[in-house]
This record gives C-alpha cells, sequence and structure tokens, in this order.
C-alpha cells in the first residue's frame, strides 16, 4: 500500500489524475478499464469520493457524452478489492438538452466471475445562463490563511491526498460520547494544489469524516451507502476557481437504526455555491 | 383524462392503491406491468412521486427483496405517455443486511420500440435498533386543525389527491415578481385519508410545487430531472403515523442557469422524521 510513486513532488502526473486513468475497452463501447490507486486507499477499499469521480470520469471520456454534469447517484454495493476493475457507462437517453446514464463498477470475484461492485445513474445537461440567486449563503468564517491545516486524526492514506483546515466541527480529539451536534465547517483542497474540474469536485464532495463520528464523539464502524452530488457550477467557474480552497459544510440531519443523512454544500472562496451533495451512511450499534 | 371512477368514495380501494397496481409478468423476474393513472395526472405526464411510488413497489413486490427501503433515487429521462407500461427491478448485489437495486420504465415509443422513460437506482436494508437521534428537530407550527386547507391554485388532477395546508411558502397568489425566499412548509395527506406507508410516503416527498415559482413569484416552466429520498422510518413508525399529516418542509438552495436544487424533510405530527428528499429540477428562462 506504498504511494510514494504517487505521491512524489517530482512526479510530472498529478495524483488524482494518475487515480482517474481509465482505458477504453475495444469490447464495446463505454467500458474501460482502470486500477485501484494506492495513494486513495481508505480502510477496506478505496475511498468513496475517487470510486464516484472514476464513473464521473467514464462519462468525460464517453464519445457521446452530451453536456456537462448535473447530477450523480453513486451506490456503494460492495467494497473495491486492490487492482483492476471495469467501468460501463451508457447513455440510456439523449434529449435535446440533457443526456440519462447509468454506469456499473464490475471486478472479478474470489471464483473469477464479474461482480457488481457500484451501481450509479447520472445527468448531463447542456446549460445555458438564465436568471439565477443562490438561496444560501456562504457562511461568515475566517479566511483558509487564518485556520491551521490540521491533520484528520485517523491515519488512512487517501486523507494525504487533501488539505483541510477545519472552522469548526473537526474529528474529536477525545471519543468520550461527549458531541453534541454534527456540523462542520472546513475549508480544503487536493494536494499537491491541482486545478478544480468536475472530477475533483465530485471527490471533495465526499471528505467529510462520518457524522455520527462527531455527534457522538465516539469513533463506529460507518461507510458511505449512497451519495448525490447536484453540480451547480459550469465548466468555466470551477476553472476560475482554480487551486483555491472550497468552503465545505456538513450536517446530519437525522441518526437512526443504523443510517444516518448528511448534507453537504461546497462554495469556493468566492462565495459561489459549486455543488451541493447528500449521502445516507451505514453506522453500527 | 376523468378520473370520476378513481375518486369516488364509494371505490373499496384506494386511488393511489390502484395507480401502483403492478402485475408481474411471466417473461422475466422483476418485470411489472402497469398503467398511469388519470387522477395522478400532472401536465404533460405523470405526478412525477407517483413515478417514484411505483418504482418502489416493483421494489416491495419483488419476491427477492431483503429488507426495508433505505435510499431511491429517480431520474426522469422522459416523460411518459397515458397508457401501459413496463418496470423492471432488479436486485444487482445482496449482502447481509443491504440489497442494491437497479430499476427502469420502458413504453412503447412512437415507432413501437421500447423507450427508457425513467432509470432508477435503490437499497434496501435489515435494519436494527442502535443508538438513534434526530439533529433536525421538527419546526414549531401551528397544528394542522389550525391552518386551513388551500386549494393549490393550479389546476392539474394529482394535486386533489393531496390535502394540503400550507404554513408558510404556500403558491404565490400573485405572479409579480416580488419572490425573496424559497421555504415552504406545510401539513400534507393523501386525500381520501389512507394509512401511511413506504410507497405513499415517497410520493408526499415531490408534492412541492416548484422552488423557482416561490422564490421568483413567476411561474416558469419547471420539472424534477432526479429526486433521491432517504427513508429514516420503519414500517412500524409508518404504521403509526397512520392517517395523520406530515409536516413537510421545502427549500431551494441554488438556482443557476436552468436547473435548482431542493431539499425535503418530512415528519409525522409526534415529530418523528421520517424521510429527507432531494431533487434537482429543470426551470426555464
Amino acid at each position: 500500500m506504498t504511494s510514494s510513486a504517487s505521491t512524489s513532488s517530482s512526479s510530472s502526473i498529478h495524483p488524482l489524475d494518475e487515480a482517474l486513468q481509465l482505458t477504453a475497452s475495444s469490447a464495446a463501447t463505454g467500458q474501460y478499464e482502470g486500477q485501484t490507486h494506492p495513494g486513495y486507499w481508505n480502510m477496506v477499499g478505496p475511498f468513496g469520493g475517487i470510486t464516484a469521480a472514476t464513473l464521473l470520469q467514464a462519462i468525460l471520456q464517453h464519445p457521446d457524452r452530451l453536456g456537462d454534469p448535473l447530477s450523480l447517484t453513486v451506490n456503494y454495493a460492495g467494497a473495491l478489492t486492490s487492482g483492476a476493475f471495469t467501468v460501463q457507462a451508457t447513455p440510456v437517453r439523449t434529449n435535446r438538452s440533457t443526456q440519462h446514464w447509468t454506469l456499473s463498477i464490475l471486478q472479478a470475484g474470489a471464483d473469477g466471475a464479474q461482480v457488481v461492485t457500484t451501481t450509479a445513474t447520472a445527468v448531463t445537461a447542456v446549460r445555458r445562463e438564465t436568471w439565477s440567486v443562490g438561496d444560501v449563503p456562504m457562511p461568515e468564517v475566517p479566511a483558509p490563511s487564518a485556520q491551521p491545516a490540521i491533520p484528520p486524526g485517523f491515519g488512512v492514506e487517501w486523507l494525504n491526498r487533501y488539505e483541510m483546515r477545519p472552522i469548526t466541527g473537526a474529528i474529536p480529539r477525545q471519543w468520550d460520547g461527549s458531541g453534541d451536534h454534527s456540523l462542520t465547517q472546513l475549508w480544503m483542497r487536493d494536494t499537491p494544489a491541482r486545478p478544480l474540474d468536475f472530477v475533483a469536485l465530485t471527490a471533495l464532495a465526499d471528505v467529510f469524516f462520518p457524522r455520527v463520528w462527531l455527534r457522538r464523539a465516539r469513533q463506529v464502524p460507518a461507510g458511505t451507502v449512497s451519495i448525490t452530488v447536484y453540480f451547480h457550477a459550469t465548466a468555466e467557474q470551477l476553472q476560475a476557481t482554480g487551486t483555491g480552497f472550497l468552503l465545505g459544510q456538513a450536517r446530519g440531519q437525522e441518526f437512526r437504526n443504523g443510517f444516518f443523512d448528511q448534507t453537504v454544500q461546497l462554495w469556493n472562496e468566492a462565495g459561489t455555491m459549486l455543488a451541493t451533495s447528500h449521502q445516507i451512511v451505514y453506522y453500527k450499534e
């Protein structure tokens, strides 16, 4: 699980781009071959954000794609094992300005047969300028430079691919059951710095540690079951964000009988809402 | 488009149950035949909530189902036309306590070929009692009996299937461009009254008129592209809710270049969070 090659600053390719490399298969249109990347490894599989970004990457590489990402839902059916995987991305319906996708990730199981590890749907859209307004202003928080970058506090490799500067709701220092809220606000970006695009934004929507850890100040087993990302930004707005920080805000709404939900908002430093996201997360006990 | 038969109070079957009748096809496991229902007709197709409920109904009827609904994402690829449709529900992966589903609705197109109108994914789960907490308390609002039932103000048939008692953010009476927020709170339930279950809850998550109408006090064309529902309640909690009202709360977060998102919370009168939901919605101009 060494990641020295992937994180070397002398490498000419960013670890995120390494992780998202997909090769079009000659077997079928929309079929891509990829490899899990040690630099984005979580506890028992890849970081969920990198898996979501990989599915979006397949759409972005697809020769028949119409427009830019509008929504993406990824369901984590089973952990990917280290190694090769296949992505299948199919545009099942193309309208005048929207296109609907179904996707899956497959991996060879113990007996050699292909197993579905991940399912997804997505919508891409050609967007036009209209009346627009943000109805959730970015919270007033200290600038990124005013907040120290804090090590995330639990040793999984993918966290080293992100610079995180928590404002409130950092990971508890003591697991003493004293938690009383589930709100995290933090500045964040890829490290090394990398210009923002749709795939990077997708992964950033999933960087928050489990809300149940914060709410309970107790570190119970937890894992995302399903995540949805709604993209509000244009490619130009992402480009203008460049390597700047995003303000990420995450909150749980309901924790009940083994599952909680999380709502997420992502703004750039200029206060533009780039994406909103939601997920439902398994937890134990 | 008459719906007299379906809404007669002497009918022994509730219009919702009529609309959700699916017949298992002999052609393939998980394939079901249904019919659009005039009582739930919207402007150019069925009410989106009834389509989402239909997909969940297929899962609930499937002989291989494990557990109760946990999450459902429905993508409206194209409007259904009036008449017969086919639902395909496939459990693509079954784990110890979760099951992952992919679904689609197909209809014969103009040339007779089957066309995908709707795609979906879902997760069902066997849930066990754990530590639980609600982190978004129900807002303090007047009781349902204190709020008059207000006609929704735009003439589509499906609205007659719901009793709605708005508290704040009712549909604007004047389309004068004066809007300044996107928050709606209302008490709501099926009419005639019908005991709550997962399919009714699913449809109720989609009853809110487009946020852009409220935010702008302007009635522009709008339609849901994708909706996600997270189920927090057990079947027993739904049963205990019975025919009581739900408090529904909906808000837009970002309106940008032809699409806005909507976040939704649904509580029962006892203040239990039954579901949270999100959608991304197309709008014109």
